[in-house]
């Protein structure tokens, strides 16, 4: 399924978009390790290399594009501030890195967006405006706020420097684990971590597939990359997984992951919440459900690893303590 | 406070027996990460360098000294089994290191150890001996159990081979944190890991203080560093930290830690719980009570950390989930 991107046109991020931005972000952006179980291994019949970005500044691997986008604005724009809409952990990021550079940071975000997420940013000085996700457009309400303040937005995937940052995961990953890949599992929401990912595991692993792991209901990559063009999810909540409820894939995500990538897995939140509670009890991390998407799919089999050597990016933990709790009791 | 440990007798352990060990046990032991946290130095007021030993195989420290001990038994004497006493994450270690070498593994457990521990002894394939743990003698079960099988027993701290294999927690920590270290803290109890580590410690940073980390009512090693001879604790029961609950320190292990270390630090469990819940909800790991006793020393400032560079050993995440809910629901 693996298909060489050689006859492309130039894809809109580059390996050296991403070396660039490894460098950009090394001083403030976490090295996440690379976490190997033994009864997973035998369980899946392959070797499993998790990227554990819920270790990520943040708790999350948008950290790394967030800095990568704010880091290269020049400083005038700055000065002016940052805006972002966000279900979470974009807004997280985006707070964080206007804190680090001192500049004001306005997050648009979703009403239902887990209160940890929404704790997370104001804890980070950010200013939260809250919107109705099914009612309002986030963009028009983030549009505004840039033509008030002279502030810049930061997108939250459809943009080739957080495309860039959020592909330096990939880069680290591939130094991590010792040699080629076979497959890498990524969760796809607006589908930046899958692209920037992509291009940095293909940099170095060329026949390495890349699978969108996304939740039943919300399989809009799945579908987009069978039919070759952007399809949209019908519903637009319902999901456990908060961070991966974005309608549609974005224009240069699906360029580069409709070259790139092999496909998409759906699972359901059944399977998510008992990855969460696999990981928390074998992996002693915590990991949120948009996070444990790749792992659901090993773990049920929805991917088979058979012999192969597969990396999986737990994207983030930021997860509320109920739905955690949630996911122990059903999954003892 | 700290002391230079030249003018006493060379120690039962030394640097050579700990780079022995992390040669030994570099084929199955992983190399945890150090994770840092930018709000944790705010807060501390220094630099702090966490050693997620919860994300050791077996979720605990206990797998290096395991490994380091059986890997060096001939292998006649190995085939007849192994034999161990152990509140949890030694047993498990024990039993997960027998299942690598397909030997025999014979645990002898509280009957009061957390369901989690005993349910992870058992995964691995052992046979579990439960013993009441004020009434019984697991010393002398255990030895029951040597003379009738031919088995070797696993000491779980006071054994030169057992502390060394610990001690490569601190080498790699050293390795791994860019430098000289002010102090570590040590989660105590038999004291083995406490005194291997100080051992790597003090070889790559001689200046550094090890302060011995146990709960309150339970600070045997306290007391007895600043008598200057072994002292018992009074109550063999009752603190939430189960792997902290050794009656007194081991004989190598005082002679070693008198040597090496500074002093002990108590933390109440309430303390223990608040450092769990941070840990989950900053860190995103899962830190059992007796593991997170270090982290309790820096949030409360029992330990002040103030300008200077900490490493602290996080020994172990293997925590039941009501614990860990008590935990975040008893500090939200």
């Amino acid at each position: 399924m693996s298909k060489p991107a050689a006859h492309h046109a130039p894809l809109p991020v580059a390996l050296a978009d991403l070396e660039a931005a490894q460098t950009r972000i090394a001083s403030h952006a976490r090295i996440t390790p690379v976490l190997r179980h033994e009864e997973l291994d035998a369980r899946a019949g392959g070797q499993v290399f998790l990227k554990a970005e819920v270790l990520q500044r943040t708790g999350a691997f948008k950290f790394r594009g967030a800095f990568n986008k704010i880091a290269g604005l020049d400083p005038a724009a700055r000065a002016r501030g940052v805006v972002a809409f966000s279900s979470g952990n974009h807004a997280q990021a985006v707070a964080a890195v206007a804190q680090i550079f001192g500049v004001p940071a306005t997050i648009v975000m979703p009403s239902d967006a887990p209160e940890t997420k929404i704790r997370g940013t104001r804890h980070y000085g950010a200013d939260v405006r809250l919107y109705d996700r099914v009612r309002e457009s986030r963009e028009a309400i983030a549009a505004g706020i840039v033509q008030e303040s002279g502030a810049t937005l930061v997108p939250p995937f459809d943009d080739p420097a957080i495309i860039a940052g959020q592909g330096t995961a990939g880069l680290e990953l591939m130094a991590q684990c010792g040699g080629a890949l076979d497959a890498v599992l990524v969760p796809a929401s607006g589908g930046g971590l899958a692209a920037g990912v992509s291009v940095g595991v293909k940099a170095r692993s060329p026949l390495a597939e890349i699978w969108l792991c996304e939740p039943e209901g919300f399989d809009d990559w799945g579908r987009s990359l069978r039919a070759g063009q952007i399809e949209r999810n019908i519903a637009l909540s319902g999901s456990i997984c908060d961070a991966l409820l974005a309608p549609q894939p974005g224009t240069i995500t699906f360029a580069v992951n409709h070259a790139l990538a092999a496909g998409g897995v759906a699972v359901s939140d059944d399977e998510v919440l008992a990855a969460m509670a696999w990981a928390w009890r074998n992996l002693k991390i915590v990991v949120e459900p948009g996070g444990a998407v790749g792992l659901a799919a090993i773990l049920t089999g929805k991917f088979d690893a058979g012999k192969k050597r597969v990396g999986v990016i737990l994207s983030g933990g930021n997860v509320e303590d109920a739905m955690m709790m949630r996911a122990l009791s059903e999954h003892d």
